[in-house]
């Protein structure tokens, strides 16, 4: 891997992993993928749509009407907080971070969810001085704490400056450099800011109003992805706000597409709050359903199980240094799972396992018979459900 | 990762690659597990135990007496077929091939099975100039074919001299090297040679015939590990026949223990042929369940779907250069999975998903449902599942 495989005895090669970066996102050009569309017979209208009245939408001075149904998925922005100088500031957000030529010297970033904290690490390891700015006890407030706390402890490890309870107060950009003032009175001086408070939904200009509904608010959809009352109008992805991932939005669309094509039991099984996601640190921290906190404000009779990934044969192969853990949510009641998190070292393609246990509804008691292959790290299961008394 | 570091950019460093090996399986001195027996209050006895009639075990001058059960777990070695000359060369076992101190300058591999496979490309690796013969057509033939060729493939990439579809007919030692002739004529002449022709149960001498049993056979057991007739006889591991896994025979040892202690319905719900299994070279080769082949033979209305591990997002974390398939085996009646094969770089831990699957019992319709993370490989469960018309 260019770049990163000179880590692995001496220092990163940072053009090597941008270059390599750029690569892999085809320099954000999407024209390789036109072919695809072209092969199944959709036409693409480049430009900026706007609804128009039911069915209809504009780009430019083109207006398109729908026989079927107009399925909305613009996306989100980032969210830019009432923050005293911070939009006038010319903030980085996701879209800057992850697409710059170079490391700032110094990068302040503010909020530590997954787009702060992978992109603190990033950039921490690419050569800035970042110091990190979370208004919570730890980073990744919606995840285990063990898992905040882990990455919390890596950020740190790698050099990051992570000041937590803390939120910016001002923002003042003073040419090259910029400057942050916090709610203790500390001013933190840095070459480039990410902000990373959370997304809006992008409806603030796409004619919403010409249908009757509100700009600037999630669009809100029935378990088919459709807009009640509207029975032409369907909305998938960030936009309608349940559940802000490239996979689910992958998801609803397919789901929206066979409702529209009379499907009518094309429905959201697993989704929202709920769904599998990862956080692409290192530590890594790989989730599907319910946290232990999250399960018992549901309702839900739940028990934690917990385990040391690198307590395992297998974790022999990813050497040692990088903390793992792993968590099971048991609903007690129904004696299935209902939460997973993994952290550690490639720990991603380990929650597929957890989601099919959750979304298909296995047993624990059937989970015991499923071994894992010696020498893995999958033995994690095995300790796991042992402790659960299997 | 000591010695393996040194490849990313350079050389693999052999004598660090070595003494991680020894340090990772403790120099072979097992002494580190024994206060967890103790902690349990479980008394070892180091000797070489046999059967001294029913509940009865003589080692050396000792003789134990069990008040329930006896199990004996004596494990398996490599079978030494009668090749002409074969025992006399003192071959290599799968134990040599794992201990040894240096790289032997050519190494000839009888046998592409999974031990074979891994020690031919290991050694090739470490430097030896490695010579693999298999009687089948091709490498690994109890996998799915595509994983066999991959490997093979991958072999000799790696510089390993494959040779299929022949077998040794006579062995010959001369001091420090062997020579191999091969039912085609050809002699091949090295310095080690390896006998990786399958494996055989370690009853020979065990005192089996002083309960009534079958000395150098495995020993047969019901579904609670329990021999049939012998209310006091148990069999885990490679010694009964069933899966010769490590993970099969702890997960054996726990059924037996919990049968002795009282648990009549503790018994092997999924095992035996269909146990998961890993094969650990490059690319793995990880699978669970029926290949297309096996399934259709036992009479299941199977189903194969196919697609490329390295078409994900997920994927360009991996490098290039690894060749990586996934196949499904569907049983069309009963709408579940029955079988998995993974193959490419670290799939090691992706195959517990596909065994929760099938050992759930989770129908495909559902699976549809369990979305894996962007971008993660895991998305190749999608291109599966839409493969399948879902």
């Amino acid at each position: 891997m260019p770049g990163a495989a000179e880590a692995a005895t001496g220092t990163l090669d940072v053009a090597a992993s941008l270059a390599r970066r750029d690569a892999v996102v085809h320099d954000r050009d999407d024209s390789a993928q036109v072919p695809w569309l072209e092969d199944r017979g959709i036409t693409l209208v480049r430009g900026r749509g706007r609804l128009d009245g039911p069915q209809r939408v504009r780009v430019g001075d083109r207006v398109l009407t729908a026989e079927r149904a107009v399925v909305v998925a613009t996306g989100s922005d980032a969210t830019m907080p009432p923050i005293d100088g911070l939009a006038a500031a010319r903030p980085w957000t996701n879209r800057e971070a992850t697409t710059a030529a170079e490391a700032p010297a110094r990068l302040v970033v503010l909020g530590g969810g997954p787009v702060g904290v992978e992109m603190a690490q990033a950039w921490q390891t690419l050569g800035s001085e970042v110091t990190l700015v979370e208004a919570g006890e730890h980073v990744l407030a919606h995840e285990e704490p063990f898992a905040g706390e882990q990455v919390q402890e890596a950020l740190r490890a790698y050099g990051v400056d992570v000041r937590t309870g803390r939120r910016a107060e001002s923002v003042a950009r003073d040419g090259d450099s910029v400057s942050v003032t916090l709610d203790d009175g500390v001013a933190l001086t840095a070459d480039e800011l990410l902000v990373a408070l959370g997304r809006t939904p992008r409806t603030g200009d796409i004619g919403l109003e010409t249908v009757g509904l509100q700009p600037g608010e999630s669009i809100e959809t029935d378990q088919h992805l459709h807009v009640p009352d509207e029975p032409w109008l369907y909305a998938v992805g960030d936009v309608n706000g349940r559940a802000l991932l490239t996979h689910q939005g992958k998801y609803q669309a397919r789901i929206a597409a066979d409702h529209i094509c009379g499907r009518a039991n094309a429905s959201v099984v697993y989704g929202g709050k709920l769904s599998p996601r990862v956080v692409f640190t290192e530590p890594q921290v790989a989730s599907v359903g319910y946290t232990l906190a999250a399960a018992q404000e549901a309702g839900v009779d739940a028990r934690a199980l917990d385990a040391d990934v690198n307590d395992t044969a297998g974790a022999s192969f990813f050497g040692n240094g990088v903390a793992g853990r792993a968590r099971l949510v048991v609903d007690e009641n129904r004696r299935v799972l209902v939460g997973a998190t993994f952290t550690g070292a490639d720990v991603a393609d380990f929650l597929h396992a957890a989601t099919i246990a959750i979304v298909g509804d296995v047993p624990v008691d059937r989970l015991w018979h499923a071994v894992p292959s010696f020498p893995t790290r999958s033995e994690v299961w095995l300790k796991l459900l042992e402790s659960y008394g299997l």
